[in-house]
């Protein structure tokens, strides 16, 4: 042999970033499940659980609520690309990263962009949408319920009122928040939906949990044109997960399983407690950073509690922090995006590793971190016995 | 709860359809290594280990040899969007179901459809290719090495050369062949391939290898349009593979994990050990099934050794002996597709499963799922008998 190829054996991390977060042992168990046809009778048994689990944790009565068999920017792309044909208007609230991603996806489908922006860490404020409804006729509004580059959490029920009463659809990005905080599809009105894996479900990422409702399926089936991805056509998508179990592409089996085993996962603690347990976390977390002298990013009051961004202090290094944070205490923190890079820092504290534990060991290793840079405006300690009091 | 999710506990199966195929218990520990970041500098290292093997597997230099985040017909639709521009020419070769395929993604990229046919079993002549690309001036050729719904063989080397005098790129997909039978894209000098995870590598469905020379990626980047996929455009997935390392999107961790292993394991085993054992797996199974009477479906000369396509005898119920090989057996069997549905079996041998004993145990179960339906044209244990004598 030319070449040695060592065996597999990364080294445990606490992920601490914006996803993907720690998986559970059952889960990474559930991958190690032989593999079995994916039309065999049992599998089919299995795809239905993942279904019914999804629906679940959406919310919602959806029939059409699938994994697509890609990641998280492809259920997005899922979501534009059977919705919006060309030349249509569509609108896209952008207040960071996946705002901007939608915009660029608008264009590839030839529809005729439309956008109300917000400055980064700001929410979408329903006045600029109502505005900017009011001098267009928009197929559909999308917009991120759960801003990953910039920890923004977006009110959904105002919004969703004002996208139907101008007749348009309402499509969602529900990547980080799914899990994490409540997720209401049929409450609020959304008619198409799609989220990740790897956040607040703390399975490994790889699949794309999309959710239609019946508005949103009509629409599809009115198209005049074919949808431009043969993969993500959820005309065929449909008669695969559906009773029909048409052959469309052969889905991915062991991430179903693990799919299937997080939301068990998610079900088991239910979505009350889980939510609680993140908000716990968040508060005891930004109160440790506080009391360390820092400032949060994100609007106050719409501040998502599994990603915490926070201003990096002046005299501190981002990139030296992250690597001693990586080398020291193998902990995965993560950075600033585009305008922000090296500004910030996104602490994800998502599903598995939305722990008190993890709040603890974070506050206590920054602090170290802090400290092996000469950062002197510290009281030692603060930030750990400021979280302690916050539970 | 409202409703019991059982836990996981599929019935473990011997895969000898079409795919996936059995999976190495080194490949499902695999993927029970725990997760760390997509960027992470250990995981950097797992992802160019996968590309070092991928490019040995695809026998090719290509600098541009990577994994889609998405199962094999993502691969094919990864090669046509990112090289077919509205109103380009296209020639398909179509011989099969995944002929019909591209034929479909051509017609959603806006390209020209030029169709190469020839009947389903048998593989394109080059000399109805040349004739047609006689009569247009193509972007590129596209054809499958091995089809999956047939079993045709495709012979590649004089198919390139006539593809390249007419200026045209070549555009192959190996999903079924890559790891079963020799796949050396730059001896041939295929210009885009693509391959599936789940046939001839034995790693779970979830990735798509894909491999593209300089001359494809030239195309890719003089494009006067955008890539109609995000998800899938090469322009942005080059930089997150390369070593640039920019965000795109969050691969799937643990099929990476997977796939490397899987590919560690042909490696060990060696390309021509493994093509010798699919072959000599392939004829003791031809062997045995003429034995026993049956005829095979592809054109005599050109029969894939991993996809064996066997034409049903009559009196026999295609139905009734698949439920009865998996009920009695644990056995998948795969059914014919389109128009041959009902009339063939599609016997795999692809990768863990190409082993001598599923080979014996397949002819011996399928003589009992025959006597179990009152067929009566055998002579007992002529088929294992024919195979045993042809090793």
């Amino acid at each position: 042999m030319v070449k040695s190829f060592p065996d597999l054996n990364p080294t445990p991390r606490i992920l601490m970033g914006p996803g993907p977060s720690n998986v559970h042992p059952r889960v990474l168990r559930a991958m190690a499940t032989p593999v079995i046809g994916h039309l065999d009778p049992e599998f089919l048994g299995i795809m239905n659980d993942t279904r019914d689990l999804l629906k679940f944790v959406f919310q919602t009565k959806n029939t059409f609520t699938i994994a697509v068999s890609a990641t998280g920017s492809a259920g997005m792309e899922t979501c534009l690309v059977n919705l919006i044909e060309p030349g249509e208007e569509v609108v896209i609230c952008v207040n960071g990263v996946f705002g901007e991603r939608m915009s660029d996806i608008v264009g590839r489908c030839g529809g005729k962009l439309i956008r109300v922006d917000a400055p980064w860490g700001r929410i979408i404020a329903p006045a600029d949408l109502k505005k900017t409804l009011a001098t267009c006729k928009p197929k559909l509004v999308a917009l991120v319920h759960a801003e990953t580059s910039t920890g923004a959490w977006q009110p959904i029920e105002e919004i969703s009122k004002i996208v139907h009463e101008a007749g348009a659809l309402l499509v969602l990005d529900t990547v980080t928040s799914l899990g994490g905080v409540p997720v209401t599809l049929d409450a609020w009105g959304v008619d198409a939906c799609y989220s990740g894996t790897q956040k607040c479900l703390s399975c490994p990422p790889g699949l794309s949990p999309v959710s239609f409702n019946d508005r949103a399926m009509q629409a599809v089936r009115a198209r005049k044109t074919k949808v431009q991805s043969w993969y993500l056509d959820m005309t065929m998508v449909e008669r695969y997960w559906g009773e029909e179990r048409f052959y469309h592409h052969t889905a991915p089996i062991s991430m179903i399983y693990a799919l299937r085993e997080a939301l068990k996962i998610v079900y088991e603690e239910g979505l009350d407690a889980r939510f609680a347990r993140h908000m716990a976390n968040h508060r005891a977390l930004v109160a440790g950073l506080h009391a360390m002298g820092m400032r949060m990013f994100a609007q106050e009051g719409h501040r998502l509690p599994m990603l915490n961004t926070v201003w990096i202090p002046e005299g501190v290094d981002d990139l030296k922090v992250r690597k001693f944070l990586l080398a020291e205490h193998n902990i995965e923190l993560g950075g600033g995006l585009g305008a922000v890079k090296g500004k910030i820092w996104r602490v994800g504290l998502m599903g598995e590793s939305s722990t008190k534990n993890n709040v603890l060991l974070f506050l206590g290793a920054l602090e170290r971190a802090f400290k092996a840079q000469g950062y002197t405006k510290l009281t030692a300690g603060a930030g750990v016995a400021a979280a302690i009091a916050a539970y």
